[in-house]
């Protein structure tokens, strides 16, 4: 599934009932409640927080999952086009984090590339 | 782009580096602080916060970007297919949230969709 | 009840038990799920989401206090004062922020408060 | 200082300004905003980010100060007397953790505390 698609796909759904979007803060409202979930889950699996007994261990798959929606759903509100943000980032960094950290020996990503 | 050139683009700029990825709670710590950068800017945009004097406007496709940027490297960090993650969330919500709302006449996603 | 006092009440409960403080970054990380839990329920009564059928109401009152709370351990665990925070906070704002908003005619903190 | 005076405090300066207090999504979004800040000098601090070049150290103390502030502006314009927030997280822990941890010998908080 590319981006575009992605965006498709909750756009049908979102738009599909008359409550339609969301105002940006309520979706951001959103993403940090569906944040939060994987926060937990990731303390649960490497942090220091124990399952409460007969609590249900969460799969990291479905809160990204989940996270990743709010995510695709604020783009959408926004008319952003997720893949042009994500190649932006992708810009950004090869052109401002170069040097932040060590490249492995013959290893670093081509300029080209 | 689709979800798995992402997480290959991401992939290789990672592991271009010696550092390589990150345990999986710093990686959590860096997703807040770009949620973070993105709540100030919803915020700054649709909510109460002025901006002060001299501060540069942000553009909210780079804020996402910038969280989908972390949310890939915490899936590859997991081993996690984003594009696997995400059909299983609209799967869910087509089966759980279906009844949440309020159906558009003659418009709901049909379950062939 | 003032800050000291809850630094000590916190102290003396999660020092009776043999797992003590957790990592600074295990602590943000609850701290984010309870910021969490505060966000979704800020947004069934502020913002845009239905209570799910059988969904019981929070109390914003309680969760609140676990942010507090979580915020609070972060502080001992780096023995952090609290009051102290707090007050250097409140003077960076007298400093920092005063011409940042529209002072009501003659309601101004004076400088001298 | 207590919770009262430290209320009372973010009240008069709140108060102050004809902004006067934000809606509770737009207090959400800042104190997003004040947590995604500690959370990246918890990352530079102790996890895997480095500081760019040039940039300054942030104190934890102030950025656990920050969030304290807004949480505290929150409690306030919801009404809710943050002591008494406090307690109830105090008195349900007490109750509902308490058999979640391992207490240490003869250091296990009474029940009458």
């Amino acid at each position: 599934m590319d981006f575009k698609e992605a965006q498709d796909r909750v756009d049908r759904w979102i738009t599909s009932f008359e409550e339609g979007y969301w105002p940006p803060l309520a979706i951001l409202a959103r993403l940090i409640e569906e944040v939060g979930e994987l926060s937990r889950e990731i303390n649960h699996q490497y942090g220091s927080k124990p399952k409460k007994d007969g609590e249900r261990p969460a799969e990291l798959e479905l809160e990204i999952g989940d996270v990743l929606f709010v995510l695709v759903s604020l783009a959408n509100q926004q008319g952003i086009d997720l893949g042009r943000a994500f190649q932006r980032v992708l810009d950004k960094y090869e052109r401002r984090d170069r040097d932040r950290w060590t490249p492995k020996q013959g290893a670093g990503p081509s300029r080209s590339a």
